[in-house]
């Protein structure tokens, strides 16, 4: 017996388009460490709209079929084409995250355990009606929570207690964040206040500024502001936070961090050391919502660190035991520390609407979606 | 009983003016674990350059006064001067290492071991007829080792073996390195001949890539052919080199390692992964030849580092027995692999020659300063 569902596919063709389509497919039947999950609920996050949506071009959308089975194209320019060389031909299924309830279960007791339960899930194909995977893969929520809240339970939380456990792992005390108002950054900021860390939260908007200050948050800086140097050098040495988190990725912002990290570490300095300070300073990339180049200005010594941080390679080093330790507490603060705010809910086919692709496609948009696969 | 002798001195002043002056001091005694070295010979390396000079203009150098005790002034531009905010009008020694005779020394043991000797060092303050001492600072030479012989016996050689070391400490098993035929490139394609490590040479010209072949340099790739990249990656990938040491600094060149590093890394790969490879990826800025912005055009996935890097914290690190058995090493082949050569021999007041700076000033001449201050 085999379960069949709807599941989205996205196809870079050679001839430089992208093709989303949903597709009927059968699900398999768990083995013995395995669950078949309904998927009821699954965000759409900007860590999905590399290969939802990949280098296309949104603006070129139009509708090939529509109905029962149906396929979108959008053209993708030839120069970003070689980005996609690995992917080329292969229909892919999409979606990081999501949660649902255990409608089969393998025969193993871990498994049997979740059968019927709601759990959130992790390990791409998300954007289906079901969802078949490990138990390791699912993480069980509590008696009443719903498909909706637990949805979003593992990219941003994770993320957010990653960010926190890299810093001490690293032996920093204090954090910085831009992109501070996002939804990860929410939770950053409530996982920072109840941990007793200071985290400086570097934003572009007033608005910004109030949802961040709404919760509590100690720093807040405006990098479109013309002290925003000054702000910034300020609540560094405040803090003396020399580890930041960047998901902006391209233009000035990390170096400018590092760069005010020096001057803050530089007032603290005695004598003249014409290599900088010896106060070493890190800043990650995590995300890229600026594709462009990352310009470095580099008048922050030679005590400095740059780098690219993901978070399944940082859940693989810190190993399955610290890494459930870390579920453990998103699975206890769901509703609270951990909560996600959708402004549309939408069904699979809805995904592949040209309105919504132009909205979510935008990386930085308002609006965040849900998608309910049984819609 | 004190020692008298000149010592060169920088001076930044507010009026954004540099001075170097020639200054008639008092060396102290040596204390226990001290002792007195007559300076022999000290090199002008491109490390100097940034306390000897500075950012001022050296086109701009004029002689206030010659003869006994000589100065000259440059100016420093308006927009730079933030740079030397730290070392505003305090007359400065220059010169980070040399060698020379013990001619006094200390009662400890250690001190009283290396009377009479020919010793490298370390420490600043060389460029002068004298320098007082701890034994730690000092690098005692075999028999028949000339101070010329020794005088850069610890920048170069210590940067070569600290790279490797490096490597190793970070499980890396092959090299990178820009400006690869350097004296220290030239020293750090010795060191890995030696010990059987892959080592890929970036070069500018021709003539540096024959000065690689004559050394018997396997790998050499030369950054303005056109076939670069192309050439870049397959030695990458011959050679799994997946840690760069980059002198430059500025432009492109250290995001195109990590560029061809990771195009390398994908051809080993069997599945598409939108992160990029997993093959950890890191480029360490050494020195600051080009001194514009650090440029990066982030397609390399996830998996990758930038960073300062300095010899003295490495040192430090490592610990005081494993730099020891580094400096071992190079007391043992100062006159091969450790092997430095000149192309000008100056005493200390040609230093302050308008026609010397602008030659050494550049940091890419062809020319190699030796200071005799004695001469």
């Amino acid at each position: 017996m085999t379960t069949k569902g709807t599941q989205l596919r996205s196809l870079v063709k050679s001839d430089n388009t992208l093709e989303l389509s949903l597709q009927e497919v059968e699900f398999p039947q768990p083995g013995p460490d395995e669950v078949l999950v309904r998927v009821e609920a699954t965000p759409i996050n900007p860590s999905d709209l590399a290969l939802l949506i990949g280098p296309a071009d949104v603006s070129t959308v139009r509708v090939e079929h529509s109905g029962e089975n149906p396929l979108v194209k959008a053209d993708i320019p030839e120069n970003l084409m070689r980005m996609v060389q690995g992917r080329m031909d292969e229909s892919l299924p999409v979606g990081n995250e999501g949660a649902g309830t255990v409608v089969a279960a393998g025969e193993s007791d871990a498994a049997q355990a979740l059968l019927g339960k709601i759990v959130g899930m992790v390990g791409g194909e998300m954007y289906a009606q079901y969802r078949c995977l490990n138990v390791y893969q699912c993480m069980p929520m509590r008696e009443g929570i719903k498909a909706a809240e637990a949805a979003s339970c593992f990219v941003n939380p994770m993320t957010a207690l990653g960010m926190v456990e890299t810093m001490r792992r690293e032996n920093h005390t204090a954090l910085v964040h831009t992109a501070a108002a996002s939804n990860l950054g929410q939770m950053l900021n409530k996982v920072c206040i109840a941990d007793g860390i200071d985290l400086v939260n570097i934003v572009r908007r007033q608005e910004q500024e109030e949802i961040l200050r709404g919760l509590g948050a100690k720093y807040i800086v405006n990098s479109t502001a013309d002290s925003f140097y000054a702000d910034l050098t300020d609540a560094l040495a405040e803090t003396g936070a020399t580890l930041a988190f960047d998901a902006t990725g391209g233009g000035k912002l990390a170096g400018q961090i590092l760069t005010c990290m020096e001057a803050a570490a530089v007032r603290n300095m005695s004598e003249y050391n014409r290599y900088g300070s010896d106060v070493y300073k890190q800043v990650y990339i995590y995300g890229g919502l600026d594709r462009g180049p990352t310009v470095l200005n580099r008048n922050f010594g030679f005590s400095w660190g740059l780098g690219g941080w993901l978070l399944s390679p940082f859940l693989q080093k810190i190993g399955l035991e610290k890494a459930l330790e870390l579920r453990g507490r998103v699975a206890a603060e769901i509703k609270t520390t951990f909560a996600s705010h959708y402004t549309r809910e939408i069904s699979l086919s809805e995904v592949l609407s040209p309105a919504a692709m132009a909205e979510y496609g935008k990386q930085a948009t308002g609006e965040k979606f849900l998608i309910k696969p049984h819609r």
